[in-house]
């Protein structure tokens, strides 16, 4: 994409009511605009980061037989009354109206399986959606960390006995870690024993290290596992070591086994007439852009992994008025486009060498590519790693090997 | 996909609180499923549907320039309130709160663009999105034809001045009816005279002939472009013809010159004072599901165009447990994926071949291929597309180029 198309401008400064260093980012880099606290737009930067993550958990999902559907997020009284959930405090509710916004599905899930499962032959059953959920939320001030609107994916599964749950369970753990290496947040990233319900003692958070986290965790350098603040015991559960390491941090994802504890008030029952044994497994997507940008930015700006960069490449040409530069840049950018590259190429004649440079860094894209009149000179182009210190030059004529084993 | 894992059923009989024929049918074959009135859980197969139609339309607004963003459905009563939209009946409003979801987005893209459009040089731009849309609506009745929340790709066009706008106007009715094509109802679609509004005349409607439809046209043969009876005339505006054909029609796009309605009210000018110009442009993308399931349908089920089918292919297996039968549909499903045809697989065991053809039938694949002991023995399977009255037998050995031509 041509950089003097594209309609979003990056800023000098974040607006003052953003406090969140995520936000502030996001925002001048031209990737979110906030219309309210805890709700924000996600422009074209923004949205191609949302995507790829978005790419990322449905491959993992459909890796481990995820069937992906959507449900609404307008959802009737009588299925949050049933629960007893009607009256949570994250439920927007309509006004004058029997309905409230989904803020989690299993109230709509667990009724709308009832007619697909009717024998134990039928399970198990994977279903997740990527969707909006939405939540009254009195601490909106995290930027993408902690929003009133935003975008979850939630995968429910269905048994017919613990065995087959506990199995599941292990292999959403190994997806869940495969997705935050891909994001590249995985040596951040700890599994976490988190408080659990009548039907297992602990659930599972998996919280990345952050000083933006709202979160306090305990990690125990002996098996590796952390424990939240809300569960902290004396030994750790894992490997009985007693010293723990105290780190703020911010939970991207969750996994929970809910046993009957929606199956039975709605009646999910197998032919059998036991009770369907469900388990819930969410990832805040979202929540996952303001996270990568919390931990991996720096003080220039974005730097993001290459599986969800917005574009692989950020082509600046300085012509500086040379036409031969400019058709040799133009060039380029068709060629990295044709070899399939994801390019956003800078070609504005309105801004300095510096001015590129600098949003060039702030964006964060993993690879720069440099076209000027001095690397024409050598029949080269300069590229520099965004979290490189040194650029070097390469020849035109292996551009695009060296694009490759860049990103 | 295999069938026998796809965690949806076919039901005999549509829900009795069903009116509408594409619901009915939709439901039958496990594509959607009914929450509340208005409100419905896209399932895998519905699914699928809706991303394919989405790509559609993405690819036809990048063609002609758009820049994909995403707005929220929580929405401020402040924005509403510049342009006197606050206390219009579609709003569902949050209790308690300021805030409305959004049942359209010019209140909010509005003021978003504001920072990004600065001087003339910055026009025209052109931003889309696609997003689930909210609107309190009495009549949902129909199905997907008229939801209380539902999938809509909204284009808001920003221009110097009216011939910008006019050019680019022209432009989408073009991509408009190349979307219409690719979904299968061209044919039966009319760009269609409607209520403008103090910038102009007439707006444009795209109104797709169905007795379902819930407005009223007239299609002038003439110049074979409609009038909605709300601004009938006694001549047509197109070509002076005065007989008409009446007609029942769903709009399934509209396309509007908004001029400065909304840039005024949030002052949106550009560096030399002038208000920006601006056009809007919908698509109803679940309404599009329900249209196709409306016109193309037949007594047996649905009938997709292979550009929006779920699967490509039916492949079905008549084994009746002959092991051999089994293992070469199976080596065929392999061929036809390895091929990147998209396929779902009938291997379900307790069915009988009654069930499985009728199955097919509701579902509505483009082509159905045949798998049984008696094909077999000609070392042949049968294809049949969805709606021709005959099968015919084709060698294994060419059924990859015998699809191919046959979708």
């Amino acid at each position: 994409m041509k950089q003097s198309q594209l309609f979003t401008k990056t800023l000098k400064d974040a607006p003052k009511d953003e406090k969140s260093a995520n936000a502030q980012l996001l925002i001048r880099a031209g990737f979110v605009d906030k219309l309210a606290s805890g709700v924000y737009d996600y422009l074209p930067l923004g949205l191609r980061v949302k995507k790829k993550i978005e790419e990322i958990v449905r491959e993992e999902m459909n890796n481990i037989g995820g069937q992906e559907i959507l449900m609404p997020s307008l959802t009737p009284k009588e299925n949050w009354e049933k629960t007893g959930r009607w009256t949570v405090e994250e439920m927007y509710k309509i006004k004058d109206e029997e309905m409230g916004l989904g803020w989690t599905h299993e109230e709509i899930i667990t009724p709308m399986i009832m007619r697909h499962i009717l024998s134990p032959k039928d399970l198990p059953k994977y279903v997740y959606q990527i969707q909006t959920k939405f939540r009254n939320e009195p601490r909106a001030k995290s930027g993408l960390l902690r929003c009133r609107e935003f975008a979850m994916k939630d995968l429910y599964s269905f048994h017919s006995d613990e065995k087959q749950l506990d199995d599941y369970y292990e292999k959403v753990k190994q997806a869940y870690f495969n997705i935050f290496e891909k994001c590249g947040i995985r040596n951040e990233t700890f599994l976490t024993l988190a408080s659990g319900g009548t039907f297992s003692e602990y659930s599972h958070e998996f919280q990345t290290i952050t000083p933006a986290g709202e979160d306090t965790i305990y990690i125990c350098p002996g098996c590796g596992i952390a424990i939240n603040k809300e569960v902290k015991k004396e030994k750790c559960p894992g490997c009985g070591g007693i010293k723990f390491r105290e780190e703020k941090a911010i939970e991207v994802g969750n996994i929970f086994k809910l046993g009957s504890r929606y199956s039975e008030p709605f009646g999910l029952k197998n032919e059998n007439g036991d009770f369907v044994i469900m388990g819930c497994y969410g990832i805040g997507i979202t929540r996952l852009i303001g996270t990568i940008a919390e931990v991996l930015s720096d003080t220039k700006g974005l730097v993001w992994p290459a599986p969800v960069a917005p574009f692989a490449v950020h082509l600046i040409e300085l012509s500086m008025g040379d036409v031969e530069v400019k058709e040799k840049a133009e060039e380029i950018y068709r060629i990295l486009q044709n070899a399939n590259f994801e390019v956003i190429y800078d070609d504005r004649d309105d801004k300095t060498a510096g001015e590129k440079f600098n949003d060039c860094d702030l964006m964060g894209m993993p690879l720069r590519v440099v076209v000027s009149k001095k690397t024409l000179e050598k029949d080269s182009v300069e590229i520099k790693k965004r979290q490189a210190d040194l650029s070097q030059l390469i020849k035109i004529a292996d551009i695009l090997s060296n694009v490759q084993k860049s990103i």
